[in-house]
């Protein structure tokens, strides 16, 4: 595809993810649609990116496994993508979801239930320690 | 600093972000306190994380410029940090700010303004072509 200029791909509405300026990958921020709670943070490749606009499922590429990872794919916690958002020079993404199940950490509460979120811990920025969030423990 | 067992960086309260893991940089969603609204993605080394702990001034690594970013910094718009929120696996944060100034964006809107968020747009999934968010052209 040809190079688009920087005003292109800044102020244009053609889509162009810049997956070769980040190695082929670009970061992408799983927020809750409902609430705005962001969930975790993850990767796509061209890949993955085009799956999760085909399915409308969140597809990432798990740098870890190195391979396709459809969230929720085997556990059935699926996240319905309601809307993506790109940043000004298309190498950054925001899935806005929807939980079709419990959450997406693969951690438990003391309840024995899988986290919603990765994110269930704050900093003590003074203390440079972690405390859990309110009902997240 | 010696290496913690899966168990401690998921369950602890051990502030152990993972650096090494990650060749050195860890992934940063920003996300103003006030609403949730994602303002941008970026990466933190350590000496970025650490200023940001002792400032409370979100700071990054320029990826691009290959230099310590503390955001605003000749702008003016810095990035007071209110809280910042780590991951199961202590390799990827969130930094709750609030804007000290007009936005977080270099780019501007139609009305000449630097734009609040990076993210001012957002993808018709099924036309695959973009949409500016509303009063963010």
């Amino acid at each position: 595809m040809v190079t688009k200029s920087i005003n292109e791909l800044e102020e244009g509405v053609m889509l162009e993810p810049q997956f070769d300026k980040r190695d082929g990958l670009l970061p992408v921020a799983v927020q809750e649609t409902s609430t705005g709670q962001i969930l975790m943070l993850a990767s796509v490749n061209e890949e993955a990116f085009k799956k999760t606009l085909d399915t409308k499922l969140a597809t990432f590429w798990s740098t870890s496994r190195k391979q396709l990872w459809t969230k929720g794919e085997t556990s059935g916690d699926l996240l319905q993508v309601d809307n993506i958002l790109i940043d000004c020079d298309q190498d950054a993404l925001v899935y806005q979801v929807t939980l079709l199940g419990d959450g997406v950490c693969h951690t438990f509460d003391t309840k024995g239930n899988h986290r919603k979120a990765c994110f269930y811990r704050e900093l003590d920025i003074n203390e440079h320690r972690l405390k859990f969030i309110k009902d997240m423990k």
